[in-house]
């Protein structure tokens, strides 16, 4: 067996809690699996003073960072503190003092992947970070190792598991928005202030990094465009449902060739516009927003806090992970097997041939989101009057936008007051549509902005 | 960049031709991945004069495996051939001849996996083996990496694809089984002679691998229980779906632990007699069954050949792994996946880590399954006649099985002819279950063999 491997945790909250007691509680099956013992050196924590797993041994907790990082005996530093600025500076350190680096930390690798690997290739460390996207599900391995033979070209995946849990609330059990958020909050689903979860900015986070793996290209996640979830209705999920629809919030990447890869029917929506399928440039075009997806869809499928990443290669086809995409046990199985292939010498010939946030790139450039084709759902609230549908119809036509279907039930007794309408349209451009989008609003007798999601088909 | 590493294929068949077809097509992509070039060198088949992929260079075809073995150009040989003899023979002399061995072939690890690996060792080289269980989904490198910070605690699996196919159009369009089997050998889904699918002998082969990985047994399959899934009638699949099930043919495995991980109703389920739990000794059961799920289990809603792969984590908790089952490019994908690894240097290490079919187990030894508890769906063809449930119910009463539900319908107008009987239980131990059975088989009033299934619950 070869030498110990000292672990530095930077952070020790819900998942550092977790990766301690793992270590710890699981040291000789670890050891086994890596071919050497795994040991907790250093826990380095804000409050020293606060109760924690009676496992770890107190004369390991302190607040000083630098020295975890710079104790001979520390080889790998797992940062667990988040956000972007202690923490990449804590990374940084750490991969200057010689010493690896494995971190959950979505936000430092979206927003500074090329800075941190960079510094890695410098000091010949490696960063590990399956943890950071669908935590528990292994999807880092997977694009990176597992379908090493294939070029992706499409990723659909649910990497927000507040969002998820808030969408099968309100269709499985009728919620409102609001009573779901609620409900979230209370099981510790969401946080307080749930913005980056349900407004789309938490899976662009994670959807920058499925990029960067796949495709090879650095897109910011502020540059991804992104709709959240904070605009669904009890009603759009009602006449989803009546359509055979179930809407899921998905992170999407669609490249030019992927219409062209022949695996069947799923991909009739392709992210390319016609003129990059005619120049041949490897495009990707990379969202995050609403879907109204088949209720016999694999991703349709995926119920409550759970994530689940489809992976379209074009070797291999269609193939899909699923599992917790949060919390505290199943994000630290992820951080300690990261641990576990630094043991074995195995993370560091796959973060020297991966190349990842590095200058040569595979040749992807990303698609101005309007030129994604797809088809839509429209909702508007409408005035009950003659020639509301007319306008609506004319100004679709305008855009060369065809209707596929349209629902509009009568107005309640009351009369008179706006209704709703309900239009699914064939394939047209993002671009038109929103166009469209502009005009149907400015209309005297759109009572409310339209409310639109993609159709998965 | 490194050396190329130089590649002998030993069979070229459909798999063959695929591997071949993708390392030639895409070679830059390979070579960028494995950060070296992977050379196709040799390919050795039956009949050279066989028309081939046009990619694939005529003066590397040959019929000489020892020449490609034992080329100084060749590091790595991919066994493609099937069956145990031959290919035993062509594994074992590859790593005597010091060259790495990747292969799909899973009869022949589950069969001599101990003599592979040991011959693998000792030549101080690797046999890498993603493509034998479950085609393009990459549940090799779940179970030994990505889940590696986790003790398995049970796997409920989809393995093959035939039968799946079969009970999907037995279920969605109400074929009858020699019908759904007919189809599914018109498209290419099943051999001539299906035996070895629907009587759950490959199934079982698969899941020795992954008992191995898991569990560190060496389960041979001939040992593994399992039941097929040609004694499933129409009748059967329209009762379970009555019933709010849906029939899969499932190899499982389920530790003497598992019902303590405390993950959730899924594991109501013990694979563990309460023995077992008791002394705490690791025990795991194995078998392959058709099962009665939920409609709303995630294994239920997995449809056609597809495979997919369930799997519960002491960490992590449950995971599951969906995607072509079998099939040229998908097994292909997962074949020059290994190639790469091996490139990368990854393989090395995994393989000298994990120590697999090594003495050194990880305590767990096989529980016999008449000691594995579960429901039962039991459907009988009775005679109508006074008496007959009395029967049956006391002799379930003796053997300490309950009821949960029965259905007996009305018998059809002509009356007296035998009628089904369906009778789900409560928890009952298999051996139990099944000495029950002799009794009600031998009943004067029991018009047919009985029929019966785990259920999933």
């Amino acid at each position: 067996m070869s030498d110990t491997l000292g672990i530095a945790l930077i952070g020790c909250g819900t998942v550092g809690g977790g990766v301690a007691h793992v270590l710890i509680a699981h040291a000789d099956r670890i050891a086994q699996r890596a071919g050497r013992a795994l040991a907790l050196r250093r826990v380095v924590v804000r409050d020293p003073h606060k109760p924690r797993d009676p496992l770890i041994p107190l004369d390991i907790i302190s607040t000083d960072i630098q020295a975890a990082i710079h104790d001979p005996n520390v080889h790998v530093v797992v940062e667990l503190i988040g956000g972007t600025s202690t923490a990449k500076q804590v990374v940084l350190d750490a991969l200057a003092a010689g010493k690896h680096v494995v971190t959950a930390n979505k936000a430092l690798l979206a927003d500074a992947g090329a800075e941190v690997f960079e510094a890695a290739r410098r000091a010949e460390r490696s960063v590990c970070f399956e943890a950071a996207v669908a935590g528990g599900v292994p999807v880092i391995r997977a694009l990176g190792e597992s379908l090493a033979a294939n070029q992706v070209t499409a990723i659909q995946a649910i990497l927000n598991g507040t969002s998820n849990f808030i969408l099968t609330a309100m269709a499985e059990r009728g919620l409102s928005y609001a009573a779901a958020l609620a409900e979230a909050q209370k099981l510790g689903y969401a946080e307080a202030d749930p913005t980056l979860d349900v407004d789309g900015s938490d899976a662009a986070h994670k959807l920058a990094i499925l990029a960067q793996i796949s495709f090879g290209v650095a897109a910011k996640p502020h540059e991804i465009a992104r709709q959240g979830i904070d605009t669904i209705d009890a009603l759009d999920i009602r006449f989803a449902n009546e359509l055979g629809y179930t809407i899921k919030l998905l992170a999407e990447a669609w490249t030019g060739g992927h219409s062209h890869s022949g695996t069947g029917a799923k991909l009739s929506r392709g992210g390319a516009s016609p003129a990059a399928q005619l120049t041949g440039t490897p495009t990707v075009a990379l969202h995050v927003a609403p879907v109204l997806l088949r209720h016999t869809d694999l991703l349709a499928q995926v119920r409550g806090a759970y994530n689940a990443v489809l992976v379209y290669g074009d070797v291999v086809g269609e193939t899909l992970y699923q599992g917790p995409g949060a919390g505290q046990m199943p994000t630290a199985s992820s951080v300690v097997a990261d641990l576990i292939d630094l043991g074995v010498g195995r993370a560091q010939r796959t973060f020297a041939a991966a190349r990842l946030w590095s200058r040569e790139g595979r040749g992807f450039t990303v698609e101005p989101p309007e030129r994604v084709r797809s088809r839509f759902y429209l909702r508007l609230q409408v005035t009950d009057r003659p020639g509301v549908l007319a306008d609506i119809t004319r100004i679709l036509a305008d855009e060369e936008i065809s209707i596929s279907s349209l629902v509009q039930h009568e107005a309640q007794e009351d009369g008179g007051g706006p209704v709703p309408l309900v239009i699914v349209t064939h394939y047209a451009s993002t671009g038109r549509f929103r166009r469209a989008l502009v005009r149907i609003n400015a209309l005297s007798t759109t009572a409310a902005p339209a409310v639109f999601f993609s159709m998965g088909d």
